[in-house]
Order: C-alpha cells, then sequence, then structure tokens
C-alpha cells in the first residue's frame, strides 16, 4: 500500500475538520480521497478546500466505489456502527468518531464484525494522546498510588448555550443522537476514566433532562461508582456551568494525585496508609509525605494523532492507542447511568443492555421534533477541551 | 451576674481542652468551677490543671450543687441531650459539644425545652468561627453567585489511625458513639454545608461501614443532594484517606467559588450564564470573567470564642453564632444520610426520624463490644481541621 486513501463520511461540525488536515496532508501515509454527506453543500464546501476530492451522497456508493481503504466516520452517532459494519463487510477498515454507538447492544456486532474481518477499527478517543493522561494512567496502572481507593472528577468544563443545541436537528434529540453530555461530550472522559481508573463493577447516576437547556436529554449527570477491590468514585459532569471546572483527584494507600489546571500535582506517603493505620501509635498521626509537580513535556496531537496512528497501524502494524472495541466500554458506563437515573436504582456492570435499549425505544417514541433549528457548522478548533 | 460559671461535663479528648482554657482565663466573663467526669483519674488530671475545681463523679450532683451557672458537655454523644436537659430543667444554660444528639427523635424535646425555659443553648460549632466560611458564606447567601447550581464537597482530611478507635471503648460503636465520620467528624463540615448553601430536600448516600477500620460505624461516605430551586451537592468525606483534600466548590449562575488549602478564589461572571445561554450567538461561547482571590484576614478562635461568644450572650444578650436548635440540621442531613445507605434509597428531608431510630436500635442490639481498647486522652490542639 502507498498511502492509506480515506474517505470521510459526514462533513458536519467533526467531519470538516478532519476533511482540512487530511487535504493539507498532516497525516503520514495518508490521504484524503473522498467526502460524503447526505447535504450536496456540504459536499461543495469539501470540493472548494480540496478539489481533488470525489463526492458522494450516499456512503454505500462511496464504500463500493474503490476510491477508499479506510472510512473516518463523522455522521450522526446511531449511524457509526450501521455506515462501520457495511463499511467492515465491504473491506473498508473503520476510523469512527466517538461515541462507537448509542447503546451497547448496538455495538456488539460491530466489534463482532471487526474481530472477524481482522480490518483496522480504531476509534477516535483523541484524549488518549494527551501526555498529561498518559502519564496518570502510567502511575495509576503501574502501582505509584498502591491500592486505588477514590477517584473523583468534576468534568464541568464542557459549557454549551442554547445556540449549540439549535445548531442541528438530530443534536439532543433521543431519535436524532441518543442522549446529551454523556454522549456527545464525555465519552472522552468516560473513556479516560476507566482507561485510568478501570471498569466499575455498579453505578448509581443522577442525571437531569434539559435543566438548563431547552432540549429532551441529559445536560447534567452526577454519578457515584463502585469498584471490584471496594474503590469509589464520583464523575460530574453538565453542559450548564460556566466557567466549569475539570479537576481529576485519584487517592490510593500510597498517594493522591490531582490533575486540575493543567497541572498535576503528586502525594508521596512515606509509608503505606494500609500499614500505617494498624501500626501507628497516634490515633491523629499522619504520615510523611512529598508532594511535587509532576511536569510532563510536549502536548496530544488530539484528533490528527488519533487518524496517524490508526495510518500506521494499517500501513506499518503499530499498535492503536485507541482500539475500537475500547468504545463499548465508556458506552457502558454511559447507558449506565442514564439507565441508573431511568429506573431509580443501581446499574451493574457489564449489563446485557436490554432494559437500556428498551427505555430508549420508549423516549424515541415521545421524542419531539426541535422548534427552532438553524443548521449550521462550527468551527471546533478550540473547543476539544482536552485540558 | 459577675462571671459565668462554667462546669464541664466530660473530661476527654474534647473537655480537657475546654478545662484548660478556661483555667486559663482566656474566656472573658467566664470562670470554670466545676468538672464532671465518671472517671476519678480525670478529675485528679483536671485538679492538677486548676486545683479550685469542685469535682463530681454524678452529674445530677454538679447540676443541683448551686455552683454552676452553665455547662459545657463533652461527654459521649448520646448524653448531650439527656444531660443537656435535665441542666435546663434544673435552670443551667447548656453548651452542647457537637453533636447535639444521635438522632434527630432524640434532640426535638431538648430543643423544645430550650425554647420553654429560654436558657442560653448553644452548640460548640467552632468552624462557624472561621472567617472564611463566614465570607463564603456571606458570597452565597447575599447573592454573588447568583442561583445557586452546585456544591461539591470533598473534605477527606479527617484521618484517623485504627489507634484513634481503640482509644476509648464508646468510640466508633452503635451503642456507645452511634455512629462514625459523619456523627463525630462531619458535624462541622454537615453544618457549615447547610450554613452556606441550605438545607437539602433529598439525600441519596452511599456509605461503607468499618472501609478502613476494625470498627462497624461508617468511615467513608459520598453523598449526593437535591434542593429545592434544583441545585445538587456532592459531599465526600472519610477518616482512611492521607494526606487527604479539603475542597469546597460552589457554582452557581454569576460565578464559582472554590476554597482549598486556605485560598478562596472568586471567578466572577460578567453576565448571568442563565441569561448568556439563551442569547449567545456561538453554541462553544463562553462568558468574560475574572478569577481572583479573596482574601479574609484573621482566623476563628475556635472553640474558645464560641465559648466566649455563648458568654457573652449569656451575659451580654449577644447574638450566638451557633445556637443549639441549629444542631438538628446537621444531624438531620448526617441521619438521612446513613438511613439512605441502610435503606438503600432515597431518604426526604425533613423526616421524621422514625425509620432511622428503628434501625439504629436493630444496630444497638447487635454491637459487638470492641475487643482491643486503651482508654487514653489525645492533645487535640492541632486536629481541629478547620483549613
Amino acid at each position: 500500500m502507498e498511502k492509506l486513501r480515506f474517505g470521510v463520511v459526514g462533513v458536519g461540525n467533526m467531519g470538516s475538520s478532519h476533511v482540512i488536515y487530511l487535504s493539507e496532508g498532516k497525516v503520514t501515509n495518508a490521504v484524503i480521497t473522498a467526502v460524503c454527506d447526505i447535504k450536496q453543500d456540504r459536499l461543495d464546501w469539501a470540493k472548494g478546500i480540496n478539489p481533488d476530492l470525489e463526492c458522494f451522497l450516499d456512503y454505500k456508493e462511496m464504500l463500493s466505489s474503490g476510491k477508499v481503504d479506510a472510512i473516518l466516520i463523522a455522521t450522526p452517532h446511531y449511524l457509526h456502527p450501521v455506515i462501520g459494519t457495511e463499511a467492515l463487510e465491504a473491506g473498508v477498515h473503520v476510523l469512527s468518531e466517538k461515541p462507537l454507538g448509542v447503546y451497547t447492544k448496538q455495538v456488539e456486532p460491530f466489534i463482532a464484525k471487526a474481530k472477524e474481518t481482522g480490518l483496522g477499527f480504531g476509534l477516535m478517543l483523541n484524549q488518549r494522546t494527551e501526555p498529561y493522561y498518559q502519564k496518570i494512567r502510567e502511575m495509576v496502572q503501574g502501582g505509584e498510588l498502591g491500592e486505588l481507593k477514590r477517584c473523583v472528577w468534576i468534568i464541568t468544563n464542557w459549557y454549551r448555550t442554547q445556540d449549540y443545541y439549535d445548531g442541528g436537528g438530530w443534536r439532543a434529540t433521543y431519535s436524532g443522537e441518543g442522549g446529551g453530555v454523556l454522549i456527545n461530550q464525555c465519552p472522552h472522559n468516560l473513556d479516560l476514566w476507566q482507561w485510568i481508573f478501570g471498569m466499575p463493577k455498579r453505578i448509581r447516576a443522577f442525571a437531569s433532562f434539559g435543566k438548563y437547556h431547552d432540549i429532551e436529554v441529559e445536560d447534567d449527570v452526577t454519578a457515584y461508582a463502585e469498584y471490584e477491590n471496594g474503590a469509589t468514585s464520583v464523575f460530574i459532569t453538565t453542559t450548564g456551568e460556566c466557567p466549569g471546572t475539570n479537576r481529576l483527584e485519584i487517592s490510593g494507600s500510597k498517594g493522591k494525585l490531582v490533575y486540575e489546571g493543567g497541572k498535576l500535582m503528586f502525594t508521596k506517603l512515606a509509608v503505606d496508609e494500609r500499614e500505617f493505620c494498624f501500626t501507628a501509635q497516634d490515633g491523629f498521626g499522619t504520615i510523611e509525605s512529598t508532594t511535587e509537580e509532576v511536569v510532563v513535556e510536549g502536548y496530544g496531537k488530539g484528533h490528527r494523532q488519533i487518524t496517524q496512528n490508526f495510518t500506521d497501524h494499517i500501513v506499518n502494524g503499530t499498535p492503536l492507542l485507541a482500539p475500537g472495541e475500547d468504545g463499548i466500554k465508556s458506552l457502558a458506563i454511559s447507558n449506565a447511568m442514564i439507565l441508573s437515573q431511568w429506573t431509580n436504582d443501581w446499574v451493574e456492570i457489564p449489563n446485557d443492555g436490554e432494559k437500556y435499549w428498551e427505555l430508549l425505544q420508549e423516549k424515541i417514541k415521545t421524542s419531539k421534533p426541535k422548534k427552532v433549528v438553524k443548521e449550521k457548522v462550527s468551527d471546533l478548533s478550540s473547543t476539544y477541551n482536552s485540558k
């Protein structure tokens, strides 16, 4: 293979950005050859950016055109597994925007198909490219914090105005998008959360629907999670707070990490707390510790880096930083959070996904079309919110 | 009245500290004249500190001795309302250590008695003397944050070793203390939480019992609360994390306060977010804001200041900073948190307290006496944890 030939499916907010950097040749060993959108004006826009592009109004034609080796899917969420599965069946590699789908039941056959075909299968979890999150993961998974006790992530800096929700007919509806802040903004954070701290065994969450915006889906969520080893976690998010907070605290028996404002602080205990607790002769004793900033050089290159890694994977066999099958993890978590709110109960993980799917169908049935919709494409270059 | 004559009931960890500063004459218009404890060696200790003290093994004798105008109760928690009510009936003013009691049903008649007698009735909520918390309250209650949205208090710096729990037979048992971190360490924080942010209307909490220590009561709690206006809150505490965190974040439609490490930061929005949300023409817009440190001069004088204020109240009619009746608020919250865990369900506030009381009686019945107990009195002067 000379260069991996990409087709971008869906030229909206995210897709447009992919078209641009791929057209600029920013991904080594990759070239963009085609775009697909159901709107002619988006294809015209893409053609303006890159006159060499083959344009398709139907993704099926793109898949069978022989013009693409891989597709990058940037359509509304429900379509990710639909188009992705068809691409795999057509022998085309798949890099999907997050989320992998809207519900776990939907992505299971997608993942199975990818496994069966052995084709490239990646997910646009661009925040995994951030060196700070990589470092935190390395420290946590590497045991520097000892036995994990607690994780508290306040990730409320996904502020969106009503204008954002009015900017697309599919957005923030059960029928079009399938959810709100958890399915749109938080797949990144939910993925990092489990990537760093592991998968919870059960979740109890509290979500508010249209609390801060005129939408039918969730825009405010507080979740509590429990893990196999007894650790607990709190995850708080919203699109209704400005200025929001992004503060990740992880504590373990050997110390504590706090990542906030782009700064990572590590407090390291001289003795493991679990040992100290039962040997100290002072009820009010504290453990000697040192606190220092962990400086991590460089910045992640975000989406582009994921596309590069996916290309390297196919061209050179480089391991994927964000394998497609990992997408079911954050999805299982976000589905569990919403299901917990809907059923006013705990949700075990893993979960067969049936109940969530059933309730989602009910919501879709009563989903109201939006009154005011101004279709528009935004420049997202400064909104990816990695810090 | 020349000077208010105090008797201290219970000369353990806290009582000893009260004996010392009162004996040193650190409270204007107050004098300590008597102490009471069921252990002779504690009375001997007090006599060593202050030879003028009258010593009692029975508080009833102290109350009828005519030697005291007021008592400061520093016994195990269950006895606060018992001794307090008898004192009021004997015409003696009452300043009680926190908590006001162990369950709301127990403190209601105590509060009613205080109201009926019109005697001085105060609670040792010493953290209300901290200027920073006073300032935060003033800003929140004064509307500087606009409509309240969220409060997240991570207050996990109440670290205690097993030695602490082994240091008193009553401690951390259902029969002796009636609870763990919520009833012992957190009355301060739960009080400040409601004092600053208001009373929640319902709570869903998750508590672990003996998670980090060999005790039968809770030493790790995560609680989620909802308020009348739709605001939500998370409160996280434990005695099992070292180093812990004390970070209070409050956000509203006009800005955000963060208090951590003794530093108070205020981010003030140029426009109310609720207005901006529906008028902005940019979906990804953020509101102009300024962030600055709010510097508050001085330090609270803690316990001593509460005793001074209580004295001033009786001698000069100064309003109480921590009226006894306020004690039912934090108690209602802590009872609700534990009840939520026990019933695996929401708990409404206010709540009649019956169910909590019933379940507590069951726990008391099966409460196990501690195996290893070393009775000892600790020097607490550096452990009040106000920052």
